[in-house]
């Protein structure tokens, strides 16, 4: 019996043999013509599979949070005003960053958890508020809760705000436009759908965020978030010279440049494609389960992961039976939810396979819960989504 | 013929197939019993390492330079005072680091570049000046020169300032006991002597520094390097629990796990003694090429470097002749020594073959930009040294 189990989380995902395998390439040189070229090459394709042409790309040693920091400390300065819309854990989490740095931050709650809050509360705020940046998490991975970017970053821009995406549980699964949308900025990490174990801070900042940025009066409060360290850099490795500001995680680098390869062999759209049709299907299949999704509606739900309520008479006591069916998935993740939710991630290289796996895992722990459904009926229903 | 060349920089450094190996193995989730016990063994294993066993580890997604900035904005309040011991560029850079943090920083210069400022002065300072704490760094990486850190705590105890050690390029090959010698806090970095690849940021800190910690009276600056967010989350892992703040990454830290046990097999003190006697026999080496090392005498220079000024006639093309010849070693990297120097590291896995082909290839460069020198001289004296 193999001993792996499939990882089924929101990040770590599942990766590729061949970013693992770049993973353990003996690491060389940060300033070695072939990691220079590497470097460049991961700072070049991350516009391209961003879908942000006119961006600044930054890649540096860090977690998610990191880029949130990053994002809020290069742009806030003292007094500036912030607008978060909150959809769960992560976007709460963005007020206490932009507070950190500074900040004064209106916290725009939705109307329940699993809802974002109303366009028309957003707009009434925008216009009242004089607010330097607003921020939107793309997929909260708390809650599944997927965020309309592409009509909320439109309002943004017509008030003049900065609008930030945090695209942690996003960029290279969910669609995502931000260049076609007018996003200012969007960030993400590594181990989600982009692929790549966890272990790097990514942001990719267009114009009117740089710009914003070389016009702050104060210092970034931050050293190592500081872009006024780190810009020289990624500028100097995409004109393919080496520079130094901090040791670059060279394995992970060369492991992301290898996952944004086959992001773009790929494609974004088919990217975006397969995300959405494995995401239904899994989706089919749970509903057919009768369990319920933490998201209010199919419209306001991600496509990278699935957060869903323990049916009448289950609880988290299935999880292990569920990872002794082969198959990790995650607890619950929101205060406020506690143990009354699981989350499963089926983003960057999952499979229809993969879903047909997590599907029969989840009904073995069911089963093993003693929940009354048909064996095979929530397979059956992802499977036609998958046939077509 | 091989096409890789060994690399002689200071960090990242040469690792361990066990370590690489580790690097590419499947992700697991951060929360998975098997990582939980992983996760716990490293922090563990870093006490014992450190040779702190009172120490309270912390291990983050980052660079050293995240490492001076977690020590800095963690111990730091507005106003307080700082003493930097000025030994080369990164203690230029702690400077940066704590004025950020908003402290009142008075840093001590050395007399010259390599050389350390005199005891009288850090005395002289201490006596007047009030610091809440002061900065030594082990071993400057730009200039190679060893502060003797036993003395210099000893100083800074007796006055009552957190003595903080940056390690980065010391911690697993330098001899150094924080706890015997008084050292309240010591930070480093995965990709040097502790022989894992770039991108995990190290800190162990001691009773008296977390105290200082816990009695703050204002906000932690930073968000991302926040004790306040971490300490549980370490203290989890300690007790083999998960818990969950920012993704850890988890291939680094498999790796790290790895070498620590590595480290602890092979034991402190005799690590310290091939790092000793490596160092002593690349160093006679050079002495015999007529090669000019930066440290001001051999009691001020590092055992995990060796920084060597050009000798008369030759400059930095002497470099890919190196490189031609299998050997990477490092450019400059002090503002005021430019291109007048070249450094070389030997740290972590590094074996007496590897400094024989170090010397070598430097002899090779040194033929090819015509310098006059007796062929095999280098080799002969690095030789006497390794056959004792």
């Amino acid at each position: 019996m193999k001993n792996r189990k499939l990882l089924m989380i929101p990040g770590p995902v599942e990766f590729t043999p061949e970013v693992l395998a770049a993973m353990g390439l003996p690491t060389t040189s940060h300033l070695a013509p072939n990691f220079v070229e590497v470097f460049g090459q991961a700072l070049d394709r991350l516009k391209e599979v961003f879908l942000f042409p006119d961006g600044q790309p930054f890649i540096v040693a860090g977690s998610g949070t990191l880029a949130m920091e990053m994002a809020a400390a290069n742009l806030i300065e003292p007094g500036d005003r912030a607008l978060v819309l909150i959809t769960g854990y992560f976007s709460d989490r963005y007020v206490a960053i932009l507070e950190r740095c500074g900040a004064q931050v209106t916290a725009l709650q939705p109307p329940a958890i699993g809802d974002t809050p109303p366009l028309e509360a957003v707009e009434a705020a925008l216009a009242q508020g004089d607010y330097k940046l607003m921020t939107i998490t793309h997929v909260d991975t708390s809650t599944a809760v997927l965020s309309d970017v592409r009509t909320l970053a439109e309002l943004g821009r017509r008030y003049g705000a900065l609008v930030v995406v945090d695209g942690v549980c996003s960029v290279g699964g969910e669609e995502l436009r931000p260049q076609e949308w007018g996003v200012d900025l969007v960030l993400s990490a590594s181990q989600k759908a982009l692929g790549v174990p966890p272990g790097l801070a990514i942001v990719v900042a267009g114009p009117r965020a740089m710009e914003a940025f070389r016009k702050r009066k104060t210092p970034v409060p931050n050293y190592y978030a500081d872009w006024t360290n780190w810009l020289p850099i990624m500028e100097s490795y995409q004109a393919r010279k080496g520079a130094y500001f901090g040791t670059p995680p060279v394995n992970l680098i060369w492991a992301l440049n290898v996952s944004l390869e086959q992001i773009l062999e790929e494609g974004l759209e088919a990217r975006f494609a397969r995300h959405r049709r494995l995401s239904d299907a899994f989706k089919a299949g749970m509903a057919a389960l009768g369990l319920a999704q933490v998201p209010v509606s199919l419209e306001k739900a991600a496509h990278t992961l699935t957060n869903l309520y323990y049916p009448e008479g289950v609880d988290a006591r299935m999880l292990p039976h569920v990872r002794d069916a082969g198959v990790i998935v995650a607890t619950g993740r929101h205060p406020a939810l506690g143990e009354r939710y699981f989350r499963v991630g089926h983003m960057g290289a999952v499979t229809s396979a993969d879903i047909l796996v997590a599907v029969g895992a989840i009904e073995y722990g069911l089963r093993k819960m003693n929940y009354p459904f048909e064996p095979g009926a929530g397979l059956a229903a992802a499977q036609r989504v998958l046939l077509g």
